[in-house]
């Protein structure tokens, strides 16, 4: 059997695990906590740091193929089993690209791919040289995850809790919609598309993180975020699964706002919302079968689980019969044996014909399940 | 987090697992094989004899709640688990009633739901003074699984491959068609019954096991199918998942051929087909969640991968790249390490509108996708 090796053992992994586990494949795991979600679900889990070259080269030599659930691994590891021939998905030169955003706006703006007018700051001071930019999006160049190092900066009354760090700052785009397109590339270079998925924000019930596939576009929209997506997934020359996040102004004109190599937040609702799910497609390319079929089942809304504001500890799955009770509601919780405020602990997605009605029982569902844990913070 | 028990590694604990990984629970694994299908998907992994009666006792104590993937496990250890209050889905009850083939059918008797007309009998001399029965089937009592133990016996000139043990004879019902009903009943009694899925023979591409779902029945052959499964379930007073498999003949009458208390070969096409799978729901009844939404989301085909004549050995999955090309094609292959003739080593789900066109479909993944084995026996 084939043996796939993940470095990172999060929610990513364990979607991963639980889907290759439909194909003849000897599953491997590598991450520092033998208590991570992905854990249970592999045959075998090696203890190691995926930020060390040489946990990352040891671990690497005991597998056929190698994938990232995480962008912070060791780059060196992967070049070093690269030298050896040994197929990664990512490779190191699109890794290495995407995981510095400084890196990432450089080989947007080189492959002229859309992407916000922006400008590459070594630290705070340099920030103060170029307060001409305002009001801007600062983006730390690394460490940033999910959300963090990630902030606006509006005008000067901003720059105390600015980043003193290396940095791009971007223009601030006036955002009418943002879509995720995921891109499937085999190692032969083949190219498979996603439906575009719409990050949705309701004022009224005042729902976030939540996202509606496929996304409510005007068809020339659709065919110009689908192209940006497909290039930036071609010139990076590398096999994988990218999640290329776009920003449309009212205009109609598309910016790429970032790239992920791997699956991705935005591509969950495919697991039921499309004949492939992200997870399957990834197991394809790693075992060098075929790109499946991305089209859509039904319409889906997916909805972040997030830990509650002011509770850490064992998490307390609060309403989730409730949730289960409602038709065609699919949860997905994580398993993570702690909880804390904004934490990813799971999703939830619903399947409907009627966005309207999609958002609707998403408001239902945001109102019910709630993730508290066994302390008060 | 509860704490789900599963006596038996084979592929329906496997799909289990990767089911339960979307609900807070931790999973326990008893059987004596750590290499079986289920072994890498499961927090805990216990070695251990399911029909030895102090090792199911061990096990059922370190966990919340207890199910089975197979019949033949300690129904004594089960019972002593029951005293001590733990709950068992199926209970030791209905599983008594339903792994003796003899004691079954008395079950339906005495509860005037419809079988073929029977006699039990208790050895080969027995049956030597029941010939004015024949034609029958003849059934082992106890010891049958996945087709092994019943045979049909028409004339006199079959009896030397008749079985000499107790056994069912049972009348030769003229099968026009048969399908089989899936019921969970949860631990209040709540009923929950899926669309009925049809075992369908193509005789032109004589293809055998495969079935399609929904079943084609008129709407007076679907009811009585469904209040059949229904009575049988209720009428078993047990939790848990029930899989009816029914007999019709020409003039529509429904008899119930036997029944399974757990997750069946019968349910595997609700992984993709519905909107809550067998695995999912038997998940939602042991965690105390509701029932889920049995709803057809397409109409599908089944079939099972069986390892081909001629080979043992590891398997060789001939032609699983060409059927992953197949759209809207499911693979789920049971990474068991041994094949041999005629064994149980994937199923392959196959969605579409029409039927017809998933027959053909059905027809190219049958020639295309072989289990062979590095072993010519």
């Amino acid at each position: 059997m084939k043996r796939i090796g993940i470095l990172g053992g999060g929610q990513l992994g364990r979607m991963l695990l639980q889907q290759a586990a439909n194909y003849p494949v000897e599953t491997w795991v590598m991450e520092s906590d033998p208590g991570c979600p992905a854990a249970g679900l592999c045959h075998r889990f090696v203890k190691g740091d995926i930020r060390n070259r040489d946990d990352v080269v040891a671990f690497g030599r005991q597998v056929d193929v190698l994938t990232i659930e995480i962008e912070n691994v060791s780059l060196e590891g992967l070049q070093a089993l690269e030298a050896e021939g040994r197929t990664v998905f990512p490779n190191s030169h699109a890794l290495g690209i995407i995981r510095d955003k400084s890196v990432q706006k450089a080989f947007y703006a080189e492959h002229g791919i859309p992407t916000a007018p922006f400008r590459i700051l070594e630290d705070g001071a340099d920030l103060h040289r170029n307060l001409d930019f305002l009001p801007a999006v600062q983006k730390l160049a690394t460490g940033g995850y999910d959300g963090r190092g990630v902030q606006i900066l509006r005008t000067e009354d901003d720059l105390p809790k600015a980043f003193d760090a290396r940095c791009v700052l971007e223009k601030l785009i006036p955002v009418h919609k943002e879509v995720a397109v995921m891109v499937a590339i085999d190692a032969d270079g083949g190219q498979t598309v996603y439906p575009a998925v719409e990050m949705v924000f309701d004022p009224l019930l005042n729902l976030l993180d939540m996202q509606v596939c496929p996304a409510d576009l005007t068809e020339q929209e659709g065919w110009k975020a689908e192209a940006v997506a497909l290039s930036v997934a071609r010139n990076l020359r590398s096999p994988g699964l990218f999640a290329v996040e776009l920003l449309l102004d009212a205009a109609g004109n598309v910016y790429v706002n970032e790239t992920a190599p791997r699956v991705h937040n935005s591509g969950h609702h495919s697991i039921e919302g499309n004949f492939c799910s992200q997870f399957d497609m990834l197991l394809r390319l790693l075992a060098d079968y075929p790109a499946g079929n991305t089209d859509t089942i039904l319409p889906s809304l997916m909805l972040n689980l997030l830990g509650e504001e002011g509770y850490a500890g064992t998490p307390v799955y609060e309403g989730l019969g409730d949730v289960l009770g409602m038709a065609d509601t699919f949860v997905h919780v994580y398993g993570k044996r702690e909880t804390r405020p904004g934490r990813k602990m799971g999703h939830v997605t619903l399947l409907g014909r009627d966005r309207h009605d999609l958002m609707h029982r998403a408001g239902i569902v945001r109102r019910t399940l709630k993730v508290k844990g066994t302390e008060r913070i």
